[in-house]
C-alpha cells in the first residue's frame, strides 16, 4: 500500500501531523512541539484513531520528557486527553518503563510504536482480504483507516491494488462526519470505488443486497469481544444481524483490554451538545434543546463474526480466540 | 392542542405557508398566489409531511384553477411535484372529481380537507395516547408532527397537556435535518421534554433502556402494512425489534394505498448528491465522490407493532385491519 496517508510523522524536532478536522477541504499539517500541544491536538480530534492517538500520546510524552518533565507527570496527563482509548494507556505506559533511561531511549521507542503501527496496517489488510474473497458491496463506519492508524480500510486498499473489484459504502458519521471527511477521502485518494450514505441509510442499502460485508474498527475491545467503537456501529451490527450480513471488526491487539472483561465496564466519553445541534457553528436545531452525544457506543460480542488482528483472525468463542492473537 | 403550529393557513386571497426550511432559526411564512409557486413550494419543502403536501397540492390546484387553468392540465402538472406521497394524488382527485363546479367549490373543499387534517390529528393523538399509557422515553424520526400535517407527535402533546411525563428522544433525520430543525422545535414550544440525538445513535439510546416506544410517520403504508418513511425508519424498527421495543406508525387513513399490495410497490425518490455531501453549501466529502441518497425506505409489515389512525388503531395482520380502518 505505496500510496497510504500518514497521519503521524517525526520531523526531527517536532510531530508533524495531518490535520483530520481539515478534511477534506484542505490538507494542512501541524507541527507540535510539546506535551501541552499534543494534548490539545488529541484532545480536538487533530489527530484521531485510537492507535493513532495511541502513538501521538508516546510522541507527546517524549516532548514533555525531552523539557525535563518527569515522565510520570507528563504521562498521566495525556493520559487524560481521550477517555475510552485503551491504546493511549498501552503507549504511555511502553513510555513510563522506559522513561527513566532518558529522552532518547524514549524517542526510539516511540518511532518503534510508529513502524508497528504501520506493520500492523498491513498484516490486518492481509488477513482481512483473505475473509472478504465472495464479497464486492463492503460498509464501514466512521474512519478506522491509515489515518486512524489502524486497518479497516487495509483489506480494500490491498485488494484494490491486486485488481479486486470493490465497492465500499462509507456511512458519513454524525456527528463529526469522519466517514465523509476522512474515510470518503482515504478510499478516493487511493482510486476505490466509494458511495457515501448517511449513517440511517445503511439498514436500507443491506435491504437491497448491495453489502457482502460489514467492517469497522474499534477504540476497545473487552476480553469477551463486546467492543466500544464510534457510535453508530452498534446500530450498523443489529442491521447486518437482521439481513444475515457478516459484521467484522478489524483492530490491533493493542485494542484488546482484557482488564476489561464485558462491555458493561468500558467508560464511554459524553461529548458536547454543539456537535449535533449546530454545524460550522450554525445552530440546526432550537436554542437549549436537550443533546445526547455519546462518542461510542458498545456492540456485544454475539453481533460480531469476527475480529480482524494483525496476528490473525479471532472467530466466536472470543474469550479463548482473542486470548490466542496475543500468543502469537 | 391550543397552540398547534399550522403549516397551511387561506389568507383570503393566497395560501400561507411556514416556511419550513427556514426553521428553527427563523419563523418565516410564505404567501403562495398560484399553482407554480406551489409546486416549487412542494418540491423545495417549504412545505412538507405527506398530508400537508396533499392539502397544499388541493390548495394549489384551486389556485390555477382560479386563474382560468384547466382542471386536469393543473392536477396532472401539480401531482409531479414530489413522486412518493399518495396523499397528494389523494386530495388532487378529489379536486378533479369537483372541479367541474368551479373554483369557489374546489375552495370549499380545500377548506374542508384542511379543516379535516386538523381533526385527524387530534383523533391520532388520542388513540395514541392510549397505546402509550405506560410509556415514558419515546423515539421518534423525521416529522410527523402538526407541521407536517400529522399526528406522530400528538399523543405526546396531548399526553403533556393532560400532565403525562414524557421525554421524547428525536433523531436529528439526516440529510435535511427534520428531526433536529422541525420536530425539536415543535416539541420544545409545546414544552414537552426533548433530547436530540444523532440517527446512528437511536439503537445505542435503546441499548441502554431510555426508549419504551417508537412512533414515526408515514409517507405511504402499502395494503399489507409495509410502510415508506423518510430514510432511516428501517434502522429504527430493525433496532426496536432487536431490542423489543414497540413501534408504532401513525398516520391518517389517506396514506394507505390499497392499490399497492406492498412495499415492493412504492416507487423511491432520489434526491441530490449535494443533500449528503455538503452542508450549507460547504463541502464535507471530497469533491465528485459518489453518493446515494434515496428519500425513503420501507419498513416491512413484521417490523411494525401497530398502525394508529384517525379511526383507530390496526394490529397484524395488517391486509384485514387497515381495510377495517377505512370502514368507519
Amino acid at each position: 500500500m505505496g500510496g497510504m496517508l500518514k497521519p503521524i510523522a517525526w520531523t526531527g524536532e517536532t510531530v508533524r501531523l495531518l490535520d483530520q478536522t481539515q478534511l477534506p477541504r484542505q490538507t494542512v499539517y501541524v507541527d507540535i512541539s510539546d506535551e501541552v500541544q499534543m494534548y490539545d491536538a488529541i484532545r480536538r480530534l487533530v489527530v484521531r484513531g485510537a492507535p493513532a492517538i495511541g502513538v501521538a500520546a508516546g510522541f507527546g510524552a517524549y516532548l514533555g520528557i525531552s523539557r525535563g518533565k518527569p515522565v510520570d507527570e507528563v504521562c498521566d496527563y495525556l493520559a487524560t486527553s481521550r477517555p475510552t482509548a485503551v491504546n493511549l494507556f498501552w503507549s504511555l505506559d511502553r513510555v513510563r518503563k522506559i522513561g527513566a533511561f532518558g529522552p532518547e531511549r524514549v524517542l526510539e521507542e516511540c518511532l518503534k510504536m510508529l513502524a508497528e503501527m504501520e506493520g500492523t496496517i498491513q498484516a490486518i489488510g492481509e488477513h482481512g482480504l483473505a475473509l472478504l474473497e465472495a464479497c464486492t458491496g463492503v460498509l464501514t463506519h466512521c474512519n478506522a483507516g491509515a489515518l486512524a492508524g489502524t486497518g479497516a480500510l487495509a483489506p480494500m486498499l490491498l485488494g484494490h491494488e491486486r485488481g479486486r473489484k470493490f465497492n465500499v459504502f462509507v456511512d458519513e458519521t454524525r456527528p463529526l462526519l469522519q466517514g465523509s471527511r476522512i474515510t470518503a477521502y482515504e478510499l478516493k485518494e487511493a482510486g476505490v470505488p466509494v458511495t457515501l450514505i448517511c449513517d440511517n441509510m445503511a439498514a436500507a442499502v443491506m435491504a437491497q443486497k448491495k453489502i457482502d460485508a460489514c467492517i469497522v474498527g474499534a477504540d476497545r475491545i473487552a476480553a469477551n469481544g463486546d467492543t466500544a467503537n464510534k457510535i453508530g456501529t452498534l446500530a450498523v451490527a443489529i442491521a447486518a444481524k437482521h439481513f444475515n450480513v457478516p459484521f467484522y471488526v478489524a483492530a490491533p491487539v493493542s485494542t484488546i483490554d482484557f482488564a476489561c472483561a464485558s462491555g458493561a465496564g468500558i467508560p464511554i466519553e459524553q461529548r458536547s451538545a454543539e456537535e449535533v445541534s449546530s454545524f460550522n457553528a450554525k445552530p440546526t436545531a432550537p436554542e437549549g434543546v436537550g443533546v445526547y452525544n455519546p462518542a461510542f457506543d458498545v456492540t456485544p460480542a454475539a453481533l460480531i463474526t469476527a475480529i480482524i488482528t494483525e496476528n490473525g483472525v479471532a472467530k466466536p468463542p472470543f474469550e479463548q480466540s482473542l486470548r490466542s492473537m496475543m500468543g502469537r
